[in-house]
């Protein structure tokens, strides 16, 4: 049986999804010591995003294989007890046995927040990111909009050893003001290591007037990682949705 | 000088509001102990709502005296600079001499927030209280309507030598729904003590069919704690408002 889990957890307490070695300060290893005492066989699970230390996801996906048959209702029920109330299963589906939650993604939301005021948001502190200068939002709305479409993205990976193509589809990225608080949604096929991270902090500095909206052609084009701003905390990014199917 | 602070606070890692004798692991030792550093003087601060431990703030109210002057901007900042994380300011007026956070109160909004669901909400677990068992809201609001006007709340406050009156007049209880969310809110002009979690606990009682709506008006009427039901927990509970001005 092939099951296909949608997850959420809050990221601060965690080293990220994938597992280390002996160490198990992980999401992945969390969830895999729960199914492994569940069915009573060693399982492994696949997640769709390999979510950094203290990042955050609202809808991460998973899929694990056992020779055990269960009803959804029954795994969910049986994860959410035993699981640390930091990570929770909101659904179950059993899937098709060739169904692989990273393989077969075909898109990913990403959210980033920014919290730009100086009085901070006591119950939201830990799930953004607080700027105290003014942000040009204007500014990095026109800046974005140089990021979406196929570019090469090594500027905006932090793994200089990445020897796979560094090219990659973003689909958009709006800026979404509520309040005090912006939010960077970012929707692409599949992001590079912290490149949502550093996109999104190359866009808080240029709102904060550090870089044009123009000078964001001439990172790309550099494919170097020094040209482009700082690595956002990972505090401020959610993974929101990853996607399945082919666009059209 | 007398400034009157808009306060938010996670109250999760507090004994509550009220300084409690050498101890200072309360939001009103933490809020004295950073104005006293700014003033260098010993600053006593006058909370409207002595919220218990556990319990949150969006929008409690207190105000202090000071023999010196500062701009309302410089306080917000200061305060914001060297309190904790989990409090923070969110305004700063100055006003008359004569105002009293707590005696001019006039009107207090309380929130109770339930999640309904087997599946925990990981951002809000600790803002929230989880109730598995589906919750008839129709029976639970039919139960609230006995609560609104002039009572004697004796039943619904656990502190048994409270020697003044137990009489409180109650404007409204609404009960709003949003998704697998169920917020109490609860209008009044003030609270006796734990008072809102007493009631939200019986109506939760009402919503589990333990008890039916009918019967608020025996318990009122016996003005006995222990006709009444549970204490829901604290963490569910958040100060919303504090109102001041005569009710037309």
């Amino acid at each position: 049986m092939n099951y296909k889990l949608l997850i959420q957890y809050d990221g601060s307490r965690y080293d990220g999804w994938q597992k280390q070695g002996n160490t198990d300060n992980t999401i992945q290893g969390k969830l895999e010591h729960v199914l492994s005492r569940m069915t009573d066989e060693t399982i492994e699970i696949h997640g769709a995003g390999r979510t950094d230390a203290g990042v955050h996801a609202l809808g991460q996906v998973a899929n694990f294989h056992t020779k055990k048959k269960y009803s959804a209702e029954e795994i969910l029920i049986y994860m959410n007890q035993y699981l640390p109330d930091d990570i929770a299963v909101c659904q179950v589906e059993n899937v098709p046995e060739r169904f692989h939650a990273r393989l077969n993604a075909t898109g990913k939301v990403y959210v980033y927040t920014v919290r730009n005021s100086i009085v901070p948001d006591v119950f939201a502190r830990k799930q953004e990111y607080q700027v105290e200068s003014p942000l040009d939002v204007e500014a990095m709305k026109k800046a974005a909009q140089y990021f979406v479409g196929r570019h090469d993205f090594k500027s905006f990976c932090s793994n200089k050893r990445y020897k796979k193509s560094t090219e990659r589809t973003i689909y958009s990225c709006s800026i979404e003001e509520e309040g005090s608080r912006i939010r960077f949604v970012w929707h692409g096929e599949g992001f590079l290591y912290n490149m949502v991270r550093i996109l999104t902090g190359t866009l808080i500095e240029v709102g904060l007037g550090m870089r044009t909206p123009e000078s964001m052609s001439s990172i790309l084009e550099g494919k170097n990682r020094e040209l482009a701003g700082m690595t956002a905390p990972a505090q401020g990014l959610c993974l929101m949705k990853v996607e399945y199917g082919e666009r059209v």
